[in-house]
């Protein structure tokens, strides 16, 4: 059966997996003070042109979320977040198990914007009675967005500098960064995203890895004992080379960005397909997740032949569902796809 | 340079990462829905004897330490644990900052007593005031012990019924569990542990695996909504599949346990050697961690050629280090070391 | 210079002060199990027709919040609550710093209905993705609410049933009880709250203590061990006399409601003033609350003679503003405000 | 019957209570931005010798303490004390339901000394694994102790070193304090307490206040927006005024001191009574608390009499008794007290 459920389907690149067997009997030291672990700080340091990022590597997005946040925030303080945002939804409250609000904004496909921020920051500063309320101590946002939609450079850097106004840090959940990066509608490059924002993760379970999110720091503002809040969090692997080498092969000879590739290049092939088939899609993605809005008598169909996810309902006879591609997502599969459609 | 530092040097056991590079291109579901964590929880059913048992996979010992102690505890009570237990002193405190206060019990050899927890219970119970005081709402034992130490059936037998008596959960720290079972000091079998404990888990990653601890509920008592408690606790891995088929691995033709039986051999191969040679012993360990009382001055030539562990002073002349084998050691590896000892 | 700030601008009530003299050298016991608490208990089971009520005294509202929140809600769960509800917007995150995220729905008046609250909860358990979201464990309402409304008997009835059917406790924040319970708009009297709501407080600090709310669990559904949890959250006062005698007072020959009445007579007497003079009203309040419109302008002026709140801009020239009533206030009070308008 | 049970067993000072009647018709601003408030912290900077104290008042001690540990923490630190101190062992682990450990050491007389802390800093700051402890993130005591001893001069001046060594706050427990001040083995005085504390409380329930203790930062190290801090955790009372007008009474002419001095008389006349009659202190304390041996027959006897507090447990045959007396114990009772025994 065709499964387009999620970009989380498979194991991992083969090169990951040929690299974790080559080294597999080197004896390393743990919790990522291994060699591999150390090659991949520097090639992401390389690549995001930021030769003083502090990085590093988690099992999973959740707690990436909860670690970062936690760390950073001081215990009155709250993160602003779209209500649509991954922290704000699907997180089963892991930032409030941490002691923490979420201060959730309305989005607009999955974004927020700078002006958004700026007046909620203001109204906080300017009301008389503000320690009676959650003060916002950070920003969240997704990139891409969870409806896969892209901030644009200008969009971010506007953002950024309400942080900054506000002296508050501006935090990127990337847990799809690459397929926002090589996105033909993305104007931001990584290195732009390590210039806007404090802290950002660049995400390896959806793209290519077993498991794994890097952490990156961007100005020498990881908050004191990283490694204590880490440990503190459940967030310290003894095998801390299993994320460093995975790291270390997504980053040699660019196979992040390659492989990110590979997946819009399938996502775009999906939509023009069904845009030629006169789909029509919830909103506009330029990234590997589309949504595409379905009788619900056709999609109850589909589903004999095709795994994909529910989204939600779109009205009473029609329903929103996602159909995401991979790196591993095969142009066979696509077609396939396109035929039933 | 040869290696006795950890019992989590090397990467996994080769047939784990055969298996891994031979599904790796399967599409499975998320989150442990997938079928090779189906068949490692039927095979840890069997090996425990246990066909009721609930089992989940987590990425860390830390992580699942926290976790059970904060789903099944309510919010007032707190956990007995020795005073050398690895929550008591090496999880930056993981359990309080999920809110529970850890009561440490004086230890014994890294052992608490039957008789030690009744009297703890029974004077709680008898206090007036017991409510200006943690609630002990668990006990947490870690077999082998952080000084490689075992609970004897009898000792283990007695904890659970003083446990039982007073209802609560008697919850078992396996992380080098394999080591301990088949140690042959140990008179204790997987099946009596599933028995006589409420909740345990079975350590992967100093075992064999990548990474990796699967948490037995055993008397059908794993609280509600658990993957919600390991999702807002950042536990719930997107590729479940990875801890899944590990142990699925590990769980098939007896390789944990053989696995371990090496490491113990190992062990005990280098027990022998320096007993022959009139080393003395900061305690009778009989599993993978042998802790040995050196003069500081040959300690410090022995780093060059060797690492370990630095244990604890022992007096102004002497210094307490740790030797850990694992499934990985080699038989080689011991005798260089005995040869420079 | 006239003060309508808030309705805790006073001490307490007289009769209170009397008792808290008259009792003062008796050598009483602490921590609740005081002879004033007791009885405070008695009277306020017969005032609610709930015998069997289980009643404990809390020094303030957002400790009670806290408390009520934390100790019945599970650690994955939430509390569903108002977007204007005091525990969403003006606690500091008291709610999250106990682990907990408050559920914001939208509403109307401050008030939420039956229906939004049956559909978030249908929603929910429908979704087969929700063990990653925040499990909704309870229902929050104030009344009367932070605008000075009122639910009606047959609006919280239908609540209660929600409630009821998806097994979740209704939890209603009773800063301002009094001045609801008494208002010309009530068709809820205290009984019948005590039959529709899980557990309520009975506000005292705002109306006529010195401090102090009533905690009422009216289904026999007081956590285990509530005293520890009190303790825990540092709720549980040595001089529990001081709680008790004020409640015992309050509801010795119906003081509580007299006092209450007369801050509603105030109250409406100032409304029908406003109303007299064409003063716009930004909601219909029927409680001791009244928001009223100003002009910029008008409302700059009458800073300089009257205390009062700014409560929110309303456009460009105008602003809400709220004059409270209390217990305390004179009717020369009203009079004098009027005359100003 | 006689009871010397506790410190708080009647209400409050008459002065307070006749401050209370006589000033609680004004209308007075909440949250302590009173002007009782602000001139009760004019007179601790007096009675501290601190002018630039930050002093905030809070409705009880385990809030208090819960509350300065919390804010002042770092989420990673925990807090060293002794093992007997009212954090570690009767607050229901109210310290870590806000995410700290309590790091306990060994107690003499309720007490640990320079050396102690100093050799555990020391320890912790040298080991290579710190980051997989708990980093002790602050220093609490008691003064007087549980045990109603005291920490002289020498002592807290030395500690004190310690902890500006460490760069980590000193906190004090004072519940007692005005106790501790005047007994006459103390060579403290509170000027001396503000210089070598950075941070401690000067405690009003158990020292003729109805309820209420004085938090005072001594070095402008109040944590940024402390009010946030405090309505989080539920500790800002609505009428502040309650707990201003109370210090300000207590620090008004040495009302305080007067109080404690009393209370000091009659811990003295029966402690001398006791000696004379032979019988056996389980310590010997120069505070309001005394700590007898007594035959299980005779306390059992006595019981019917006299209300007294069971300590613990000596031997078979005999058990430690306490008898505290306060600011509002008789001549009377003390002398009814010893013609009993």
């Amino acid at each position: 059966m065709l499964n387009f459920e999620s970009d989380y389907l498979e194991g991992a690149h083969e090169k990951i997996l040929a690299r974790l067997v080559e080294t597999n009997q080197e004896k390393l030291s743990g919790y990522g003070r291994d060699k591999y672990s150390a090659s991949a700080i520097d090639k992401i340091r390389q690549a995001t042109l930021c030769p003083e990022a502090e990085i590093y590597f988690i099992s999973g997005g959740t707690l990436t979320n909860a670690l970062v946040i936690a760390s950073l925030l001081k215990k009155y303080e709250g993160v602003i977040a779209p209500e649509t945002g991954h922290i704000t939804t699907h997180e089963t409250g892991a930032i409030e198990f941490s002691g923490h609000k979420v201060l959730s904004l309305p989005q607009t496909n999955g974004k927020i914007s700078a002006e958004q921020i700026r007046e909620y920051l203001e109204q906080f500063w300017t009301d008389d009675n503000r320690e009676f309320m959650v003060f916002p101590g950070m920003v969240y946002l997704s990139h891409p967005t969870e409806y896969g939609t892209l901030y644009s450079q200008e969009e971010l850097k506007m953002i950024s500098a309400v942080c900054q106004q506000y002296k508050i840090p501006l935090f990127l959940d990337g847990a799809r960064l690459g397929y926002g990066l090589v996105s033909p509608e993305s104007d931001l490059s990584l290195p732009q995203i390590a210039e806007y924002c404090d802290v950002f993760y660049i995400g390896g379970t959806k793209v290519g890895a077993l498991l794994g999110e890097a952490i990156v720091f961007t100005k020498k503002n990881t908050p004191d004992y990283f490694i204590a809040h880490m440990k503190q969090q459940g967030a310290l692997l003894a095998k801390g080379r299993l994320l460093g080498l995975q790291f270390d092969t997504l980053f040699t000879n660019q196979l992040y960005f390659q492989i990110s590739q590979h997946a819009i290049d399938m996502a775009m092939r999906l939509k023009q397909g069904l845009l030629a088939k006169n789909y029509r899609f919830y909103l506009d993605s330029p990234t590997n997740q589309q949504f595409v809005i379905l009788e619900n008598k056709q999609m109850e169909e589909l589903k004999r032949q095709v795994a994909f996810s529910f989204w939600e309902k779109y009205d009473e006879q029609h329903t929103v569902i996602r159909f995401a591609t991979s790196w591993a997502t095969k142009q066979t599969e696509i077609d396939e796809l396109l035929a039933l459609l």
